[in-house]
């Protein structure tokens, strides 16, 4: 996409797709922003409905940009759930109330015959990381992303890799106690249940709920947040510090799975849970240490995310270069 | 190595180095076997004299196969260890009580300049089960070996990964109950220790000491042996159907992590412990079934491996133009 001299000669359009909002933005070959667009995504309404507004978002980011239509080498998509990036399918996407959308194929024609790729939002992370951010210098990695849920995307041999189906890297549901509590996926004991943010929250709720006795005034039933649990855990309140070291604690034993069985160079770990601090990351990394073979584990470096609130956008646009260099590889 | 017509041009040399024995096999462009060797390891000499007797085994086996010095491609050495591929260093081998032996360096030495490659046996398994056996037909599967230990090799995009260093596939230390028993790897409650055959014989003396009853006649503390407890779990005894049971399920719920992880198609289950037929082997099925996520595990071929006992001499060879066709790929 770009030459030697560094003169841009195409752009791409990335699109992050939330339950929430729908963000664009226009990037030169440089992966600088031209201009950028957001809308709100309103899942509620219908699916056509929001990919009319999808279409909306790109074309406005585009006229922001000053871009010409023969200029754009089309348009990146992050979406938010199982995505099936050889067809550009979004399988299933409980933010979006989305099953099998033919996204890829119905923005073309909303955006006359502009070409379209779709992966999940994850994946997409994990290539700006990988391309522009942490990941730069490794060629093995995983990212991964911990807020209300858990994800990731797989970067193996420097190369976005999305498994048999698209599945790949979604760390959110192996099993850490098998009769542990029911998750939403319908297993028992996943990762999500214990180190996510709503885990955490539901996790604290039944320990109020069977008697356990929180220091932190804020550590009640009606103000239970992911923020009020790390401020009481980080005053030493005894309920929240267990959330939050179980937490952390059971993040660090599936990434301690990951080195054993992937032998990464380096671990991405990002997310809104993740910038509570050390309170949550050292009990991540004790036991990530203690827990994988120490003949893998002592190669692999644990580390921030390098890009902000851009890395969706930019992974996205992204994948449109990703795509080119695939090949055989899917 | 071979041409469009099929004719052959070069012979290549598998050698599959346990802990027990040395064996090694003549291949020709087909993959038929021309002549083979096996010797005793005899590990427990200087890793000097093994070497030269892995040399004197690959000799033997070209005598026997009437090739010329100038028709082999080389040599593929499959090791029972962690080995670092890219040097050829046999990083920690216990079975060979090697640690951090350059293999290839000193084969090549030996055998007057030809070409050595070597892999972990794992690895050269799970490469002849892709391009020979049951893993033809996949692009991502998990080969996994359980016997005495566990063990096993990844093919991702229909080429081996070895990861960062060359642990990839190494499932046996990924942690089932973190309070679980004692691993050899210093680590609590590895796979290992509930589903190999040595895991299973400790698991059944533990519930025996502590007074378990057992009604075969065979489940006593002299007699214990995987095969005892087979036998007994197949009659109906409660320990040993317990351990058999216990075995399978804590294999099931790994084979599910992996799933979750990397999303395959297939994974490949073979060893000694699994030969023992549905008794282990429908828990683990049932339990990785159970586990997995329903979107990713649905597409998932539980498979027996196709080959025999020459997948690691085979396996071994093809390291050889495994490795020509890797260029950036390490």
């Amino acid at each position: 996409m770009s030459d030697d001299r560094g003169i841009a000669q195409t752009a791409s359009v990335g699109v992050d797709l939330g339950g929430t909002n729908i963000r664009a933005a226009v990037f030169d070959d440089g992966m600088e922003i031209l201009g950028r667009s957001e809308m709100p995504t309103r899942a509620q309404e219908a699916t056509d409905d929001v990919i009319r507004r999808i279409a909306a978002c790109v074309g406005e980011a585009l006229d922001r940009s000053s871009v010409e239509g023969e200029e754009v080498a089309g348009v990146g998509i992050g979406a938010a759930g199982l995505t099936d990036w050889r067809t550009g399918v979004v399988v299933l996407a409980s933010n979006l109330g989305w099953r099998n959308v033919p996204l890829k194929e119905r923005l073309e024609q909303e955006l006359d015959g502009l070409r379209v790729e779709v992966d999940k939002d994850t994946n997409a992370a994990a290539l700006a990381e990988a391309r522009l951010g942490a990941g730069r210098e490794f060629r093995h990695f995983l990212y991964v992303t911990a807020g209300t849920g858990i994800g990731g995307g797989l970067i193996l041999d420097g190369a976005l890799y999305r498994g048999a189906t698209g599945g790949a890297g979604d760390i959110g549901h192996v099993v850490v106690d098998p009769g542990g509590p029911l998750c939403g996926c319908g297993d028992h004991g996943c990762v999500e249940v214990f180190s996510s943010g709503a885990g955490m929250v539901n996790r604290a709720r039944e320990m109020l709920v069977d008697g356990a006795q929180a220091a932190s005034s804020a550590m009640t039933l009606e103000e239970l947040t992911t923020e009020t649990i790390f401020e009481a855990a980080k005053e030493g309140d005894a309920v929240a510090t267990q959330v939050v070291t179980t937490a952390g604690g059971a993040l660090g034993l599936v990434l301690a799975d990951y080195v054993n069985i992937n032998n990464p160079e380096a671990i991405v770990l990002g997310g809104g849970v993740v910038r509570a601090g050390r309170v949550y990351t050292d009990p991540v990394e004790r036991e990530l240490r203690r827990r994988a073979l120490s003949a893998l584990v002592e190669v692999v470096r644990l580390v921030p995310p390098a890009l902000g609130d851009d890395v969706g956008v930019a992974g996205a646009a992204l994948l449109l270069s990703e795509s080119e260099k695939d090949g055989g590889r899917a």
